[in-house]
């Protein structure tokens, strides 16, 4: 399993991923799933997979080996991210249409979703989901994160604490307490953390952030959050039940 | 959906449960899924359901006609609540094997799960949970709290506050504060919620709450939590980048 999430704000974006994979329970491995495509000055492109990794992968490989061929449509040539959405969606159908038979004999699922951050010169930031069958939706003022992958666990931060005007550090350190939580709870969600904080109209990431397991930064966030959620659930008055004895 | 949750500690036992119920979404209901089945002195058994709603409704008529009717086998009749157990994966897979084809003909999910915790005279509080095909796992010291339905906005503050050890008044917050996640985060988990306090060896059931929907107590409830938990996330330190500009 996964876990990636992206924030929207009025002052940027935030892009994080976990790098667990696991083919069952008894083939856990490593490996990236946060990409970055930037021109400098033109262009900042940062993508979040999660699913099946021989899709997800063969996806990247593919936007890759375009921009090396110098294609006609690559990340690089396109002038709005809506149209990157649409060729990352059908770059997915593509390798899909080419596999999933085969994977579907056995009954494995090959299934991939990706999440799509960034600025071309001329638009605002803007942030997309895009599905395992290609389509997309796009974040919003009103819903400014999206998340793909073991999404649950680390929902109810979010949505408690982020809006289109909360402060970029803000939605970064969210960002990784959401993390933080996905895998306090569920062990097919692992470090290293990866993770980009985007100005707007900067054009450029300045701010990365990788933890690896056993980081002595990440076990200090994730103890200080534990911390201060005991004291805060501790200040709360205990229940006025119905029938005291 | 349907969130329930059990906490087994020391001092008793917590359960508690919420009432939404959803054919689609365009089906919203409010159903009762905590049931209570006591002889003071002697037990105390808690019934907590989740799933098809036809299915756990005629489980739970079929253990009330079986009192009723003063059958061999009823929840009063049983030594042990591991019997109570068996006997209630045995009504789920008789009601199972009676209805499933006819549900399977037209893809309809019939299945359903159960909480069962109580204590019955000469055995400690204990707490299972009933899985559709009729057998069960039980709490345990190391791992004192079992969900039923929409179990993962509501896992973490479980992951992070619960064990064994914990004041039985603490896990009853800890309860609510769990609904109260998942509520904010899936509006198909929904008030009224219904909880019981069980106090170990008092074969009785003295603490009850009932929070119907814009019950004052729930919205304070919420609101506080949200406010310690905004003033928590505020006082964490800010991220430390690798690059900073």
């Amino acid at each position: 399993m996964t876990y990636c999430l992206g924030i929207m704000t009025q002052q940027g974006l935030v892009m994080a991923s976990d790098s667990r994979t696991n083919a069952g329970v008894d083939n856990v491995s490593t490996y990236k799933k946060l990409f970055e495509f930037s021109v400098p000055g033109d262009r900042v492109i940062v993508l979040c997979t999660s699913g099946n990794l021989s899709l997800t992968q063969s996806v990247i490989s593919s936007l890759e080996r375009d921009i090396k061929n110098q294609a006609d449509t690559t990340l690089y040539s396109l002038g709005s991210l809506y149209e990157v959405a649409q060729y990352i969606g059908q770059t997915l159908r593509q390798i899909h249409q080419e596999h999933a038979d085969w994977l579907r004999k056995d009954n494995i699922d090959f299934s991939g979703n990706l999440l799509l951050g960034g600025q071309i010169a001329g638009d605002e930031p803007q942030l997309f989901l895009i599905y395992s069958q290609g389509n997309f939706i796009q974040a919003t003022k009103e819903m400014p994160f999206l998340q793909i992958g073991e999404t649950k666990y680390g929902k109810p931060i979010l949505d408690r604490t982020i809006s289109y005007q909360t402060p970029l550090s803000s939605a970064a350190k969210c960002a990784l307490l959401s993390i933080d939580s996905t895998m306090k709870s569920n062990i097919s969600v692992g470090p290293p953390i990866n993770m980009v904080m985007y100005l707007k109209d900067s054009f450029e990431i300045r701010h990365r952030l990788r933890l690896p397991p056993r980081d002595p930064y990440l076990t200090r966030v994730g103890e200080q959050w534990a911390e201060a959620l005991k004291k805060a659930f501790d200040r709360m008055p205990d229940l006025e039940w119905e029938h005291e004895p």
